[in-house]
């Protein structure tokens, strides 16, 4: 079956339930959408750091859509199918002074252009990461009235930033308005699970979904299910891991991060800023034991494969 | 090199740099540790649910060593290779009132013992997973005097419950005492990436591990190294996953915790107690994001590949 296409203009800011659809399809369709990267095509690949200091946080954040699903009715699932996306070759990495796990101790913008093709983006000298497209926002329509920022994701989806939403993933979405109104944005070549500095190789993307629906699924959450195994494009060469332990999840995790980037400043020598970029766009965060009363653990992944 | 052992009856209770040594050893040294499982031998293959709600605690988490390593001095990282561990064919795994993720939600008492061969545990009829054990407990003793439960873990390590520290791994302990007075407990065969709901493949093993010294290393937490792919073993058939989402990490754990026992219940028919053990011994939460303000994403990852 041909699909049809959403193009890059039609794209709304905040979630609203109240935003026309831009195109109505039956369970079963597949929709190709144009996807804007995260700063609304503020930036490009001549941009510098000086850009990042004057973003408008009003343009940042679009998403294409919304598209209504026939028949959708809240307390159903929306079925999206992640068929494919055809990445556009380049991608931003930046640090937004007031945003980012470690935003107190990276008062200053940051900004890092990358060049990838089918396989590789060369994120630094000598550090290359495998492209593994996917939506860091991918959402539908919630319940309240008004306008709801995109930033935050919510529990009908949006800024998620699964890593692992990747082509040949399923994910189930809660409606909680007819139609649905499915919206995806903010695509990114690569990301760790955290995405820690705020932002991945940030990157303009085409992405295929074919939509379906499940009858009353009562979801209270995004799920997805993924078909095959999510990190064996990075593991050959196994992690070194940094730990957080500490009675609260996010002191643990500033506390894993921080021991990172001073390991990668050590180890490999890169500078701060260039560290806790990597981090976000290359390491792991898992809960470890979040049991052990008083104390958890986070630990933190880096792959060694990425040193080339 | 032949190597010392340090057998079980060598435990301890509680951190305490006034413990004496039970064997010196040289850097470059290997010891084999005979390890008691956490229950410290009160549980055991006839055990039911009753024995749980009748342990003692003052029992619990005891720890095989301490070990002194000479010139380890404080700043100095204690290097610990696992080199081997060799289980012991059986294990336990249970929900002890008042203790794991989701404790108000489960009062009662339950105990699985689960057999398991060099390969695979059976932990419920159709549900298999491989074996992979390590050490949930390991560390050296803290520089504050006094004793300090091993339930916590602390920046020198101890009850972690990292499920990655298997053979072949290289742990990187902060010393904080002359010796270092390294100890070992708590082996696993198998376990989730957060242990929700407190306990593991809980099994006796041996352990072996080679000691050597970084000097001034200057660690502030551990850090571990792996030589390999940590997720092989059960990933081929990739993963179902839910995720919670709220402006707690916490909270957006047991959310998603939650979800998942409320889908092996239907997808699966398991009991709401078999489901979150399940969660516990194979299931792994990671942190998707941790910077869109004011909402994080936690991810809790089940295997597919354990459905036989």
């Amino acid at each position: 079956m041909r699909h049809r296409t959403v193009h890059g203009e039609h794209h709304h800011f905040g979630w609203d339930h109240s935003i026309p659809p831009v195109l109505r399809v039956e369970p079963g369709e597949t929709v190709e959408f144009e996807v804007v990267d995260a700063s609304g095509g503020q930036l490009h690949p001549g941009s510098t750091a000086q850009d990042v200091a004057r973003l408008d946080f009003g343009r940042v954040n679009p998403v294409t859509g919304p598209v209504w699903v026939e028949g959708a009715e809240p307390g159903d699932a929306l079925v999206a199918e992640i068929q494919e996306l055809e990445p556009s070759g380049w991608g931003w990495t930046a640090l937004v002074p007031g945003f980012g796990l470690l935003a107190d101790q990276f008062p200053d913008p940051w900004l890092r252009i990358s060049r990838y093709d089918a396989r590789w983006v060369e994120f630094l000298p000598g550090i290359r990461l495998p492209v593994r497209p996917f939506p860091g926002t991918i959402g539908v329509a919630p319940a309240a009235p008004g306008r709801h920022s995109v930033v935050p994701p919510r529990e009908v989806g949006g800024n998620m930033d699964i890593r692992d939403l990747t082509a040949g993933t399923t994910l189930y979405l809660p409606v909680q308005v007819r139609g649905a109104l499915f919206s995806v944005g903010d695509t990114h070549a690569a990301q760790g699970d955290g995405e820690v500095c705020g932002t991945a190789i940030e990157s303009p993307m085409r992405i295929r979904i074919r939509f379906d629906l499940r009858r009353g699924a009562g979801l209270r959450r995004p799920q997805f299910t993924i078909p095959g195994p999510p990190t064996r494009h990075i593991d050959e060469k196994g992690y070194h891991v940094t730990t957080g332990i500490a009675p609260d999840l996010m002191v643990a995790t500033q506390d894993a991060v921080r021991d990172m980037i001073e390991y990668l400043g050590r180890q490999y020598k890169l500078d701060p800023a260039e560290a806790y970029a990597l981090c976000s766009v290359a390491c792991d965060l898992r809960i470890s034991e979040v049991v052990d009363v008083p104390n958890w653990v986070v630990s933190f992944y880096l792959p060694r494969s990425i040193f080339v």
